[in-house]
């Protein structure tokens, strides 16, 4: 979930400033405008240490008319809030109409904390978490605008950052010991967040994953999106029902002159992070493949004896070797233990039903594997891209993919989700090949030549799939494909990895 | 939840017959515009044994082409299911766009048999409820419309059609062992069939709890709605923009000449049970009064010096003696260990913000009492039937306020709420002794009258906020109050064992 945010997203102080005297005026002019409108805006800040909470909040009041700003940060409740219900602090404190909350942390704080240390059940957090979910559900349904923001930075940044804190004389009282021993739990932090972000991402109050490291680059992004929530929201209210505006109020409303987040997104993708010179030379490789391929074997041999499942997920560009990877693993398994679903249009049955079921309908027995080559990501990468689905039906998605392989995991079938990618120039060349070698040429239609115009909307939705459905139970492995050696056997040790962690916890 | 379920509905052999040709006529015109639409219809129907859920699915294929019905029931699932995530044998199932599915318990089954037989906790029975919800919620998202019916009988109602069953040689196959196992579990069934009702009611898949003894009137009023939410589909779906439908799916769509559902039901009313000529006469309730006062006291301070606070809430037709009931409390208290928060008109303050802002502001501290003369309720009460809140807010509001209430409970706080009856002649008497007396006379004003004027649309108001909000963690008490004594007596005894109970259980 977190791999989009630690990509290195900045802006230099330039573009920063040539950005910021537009903005903090908008902001005021929405701001004006809001007070006149029958809703309140409440803005959720929460994330990693030194992540730049706190200064973002700091800085929106600076920038904005802090007279109509409720800011509330929260410690550990007093005997009077520990009296009441868990939520009665933070509803004593929401915002009238036409003005705005912004929320440090609040409700989300003591559910991930307790987590964290261990101090709640599962069950008990998913508790809190619906709790949560059906408060923010409560008041969008009143009309409130909530928009959460998760600042990030990865646990190496975050160290630094707080060093760097240390050895400044002005901010080293920002790091206390209660820091490090955070920074010591990050992992578990990150899973607990993980869990929290997916299970409280409801249409009407998604989050939105910031990367935090760069002052310049977050300061933007959450006012650019404040901006625009709010003025679209005061658009859509007084012409459309009031009961059709929930639904559309996240689509963003644009002005021509404005710098809009997509402008600042261009640029910063997570398939950018991705080594793309790495390579394997013939000799490691065979050795490689051929020692991966019969640990796959007995791996699934012992898979298959104890009734444990995978699913194997191949997505990636046209040309990225995806068959060929499928090819090495199946090479090493029974027939009789393996289905690969190759995923093209769906039939007029399945066009039928809701685009999930064609998937359920081919899950694997107990003990089996099923390789799907392309799959229920085609519903946010190419039915998002070429429009076949409407932006509410790829937004809502994401919850429902997350949702559904939530369940795989649950009822104990291993999900194991491989993007393979390769750069533009070796898409140009394998396609040039392909059209020029005979036994080739099926492989290539006009098709694949239209979807390469589209690359940049492609790799957008690539890098918004990456952030949101990349989960603890499911997460997504980025495979660097251009060269056929390495990203086989990236793929093959990758499968055989989760497999054997999966078998050892039984 | 099913007190509205048990008031003996019925319908005479003469209006059935009336009412059948036509409506069975609606039936298969709208199941053949249906194979035109775009959309799928899945009917559910839960319930208690011998409620009839059975009989309705046949007769619905009798009555309908069963060529474009999947019907299901299900039992143990196979080796083949069992070996797939449990959704997985019911997304099979899913009948095709056009197409209508009627399943028998199906998806609700497995969790409410194991939670009835203890075998599953509370938190995992929770968890099978969000994951249906979710479920649900993934079918109308798609545009799917969702009925669902809880075939309800009261306990004696149930025995009863157990033993004619079994006198009845054609009949008798359907008891077994079994039925009369499940019916000794009645209670716990019941407990556990109301939470899942509760979790997963949601705007757009709600339970419709149907009185199941009659079999005119249920067939009847299954139908109806069948016919009533399908034909409303097809008629929003080509017109409206495809955003907006699932909010505005759920209002019915009339046609001048048929019989609504709205008049099967008058004259059908939770309150109609009450015995009005209930009376307790002057020493009775003096002795009666003064002991439950002083039960009530110590009980008071028990829970003071254990913390466990209580809300008590009032609603009732206007004079009906709410007032007088809550000093009889009041009466016996300490003034420091309550408070009564009478509910008008909203301040400017409240009007600003959420309609459960203003309650949540007056939550006791622990060990302390609050009184609301008047509560939450008026949302689904005064605002729906004057008009102050749109039938999508007051329609969500049932949800809210069970939600709330149980976010109470969870904390531990005490939940009694009392709807105090009159008839309306009684009212009428009430009204012009207050015109009359002169220190009554502040009393009443010109808006009493004019209430009283919508005395059906209140009636109707009442019986489905009993319907839907009387739930096993904070259920209604109906009091009979022609007679005051009566009617106090019965507010301070039921108070008092309803604490009693609850610091028992500490």
């Amino acid at each position: 979930m977190f791999e989009a945010a630690e990509v290195g997203r900045t802006l230099s102080k330039t573009q920063f400033k040539a950005q910021v005297p537009a903005l903090r005026e908008e902001l005021l002019q929405v701001q004006r405008e809001l007070l006149k409108a029958r809703f309140p805006v409440i803005i959720l800040f929460a994330g990693v240490d030194a992540a730049g909470k706190g200064e973002t909040v700091n800085l929106l009041n600076e920038w904005m008319d802090p007279h109509w700003i409720v800011t509330r940060g929260y410690s550990d409740p007093s005997d009077e809030e520990r009296e009441r219900p868990r939520l009665w602090r933070y509803w004593r404190d929401l915002p009238p109409h036409g003005h705005m909350g912004l929320f440090l942390s609040a409700w989300y704080s003591s559910p991930i904390r307790h987590r964290v240390a261990r101090r709640q059940a599962m069950a008990e957090f998913d508790a809190a978490l619906d709790e949560i979910a059906a408060f923010e559900r409560a008041l969008t349904d009143d009309g409130a605008v909530v928009l959460k923001f998760w600042m990030h930075l990865g646990k190496q940044a975050q160290k630094k950052r707080l060093k760097q804190f240390e050895r400044d004389p002005l901010q080293r009282w920002r790091v206390t010991k209660q820091s490090w021993k955070h920074w010591r739990m990050f992992d578990r932090f990150v899973t607990a967040a993980d869990r929290a972000i997916r299970k409280t991402s409801t249409e009407q109050a998604p989050w939105q994953i910031v990367e935090g490291e760069d002052h310049h680059y977050r300061t933007i992004v959450v006012a650019t999106a404040i901006r625009d929530a709010i003025r679209h929201t005061l658009e859509a209210t007084p012409a459309a029902a009031p009961e059709a505006a929930p639904a559309s109020r996240r689509r963003r409303s644009r002005r021509d002159a404005d710098i809009t987040l997509e402008q600042i997104e261009q640029g910063f993708n997570v398939l950018d992070k991705l080594d793309m010179s790495e390579h394997l030379s013939d000799q490691p490789f065979k050795t490689a493949i051929e020692e991966q391929q019969s640990r796959l074997n007995l791996l699934q041999r012992r898979a298959s004896a104890k009734g444990v499942s995978t699913i194997a997920v191949f997505e990636g560009w046209d040309a990225a070797g995806k068959g060929g990877a499928i090819r090495r693993i199946t090479a090493a398994l029974d027939a009789r233990e393996y289905q690969v679903i190759p995923i093209a249009a769906p039939t007029d049955e399945e066009r039928a039903r809701h685009y999930l079921w064609r998937f359920w309908r081919h899950l694997p027995r107990a003990g089996r594997m099923t390789i799907f080559d392309r799959s229920w990501y085609g519903r946010v990468l190419v039915e998002r891209v070429e429009g076949f689905a409407t932006e509410a039906e790829w937004r809502r998605a994401y919850a429902e993919i997350t949702s559904f392989e939530e369940h795989l995991v649950t009822h104990g079938i291993l999900v194991v989700k491989f993007w393979i990618h390769i750069t533009k120039e070796e898409q140009l060349k394998r396609f040039r090949e392909r059209a020029h070698v005979a036994h080739k040429r099926w492989k290539i239609t006009e098709e694949d030549w239209r979807n390469r115009k589209k690359w940049p909307a492609y790799t957008r939705a690539v890098d918004e799939m990456v952030a949101r459905t990349s989960t603890s139970v499911a997460p997504w492995t980025l495979v660097e494909g251009n060269d056929k050696p390495f990203a086989r056997v990236k793929v093959l040790t990758t499968l055989a990895e989760r497999m054997e962690h999966r078998l050892k916890h039984i």
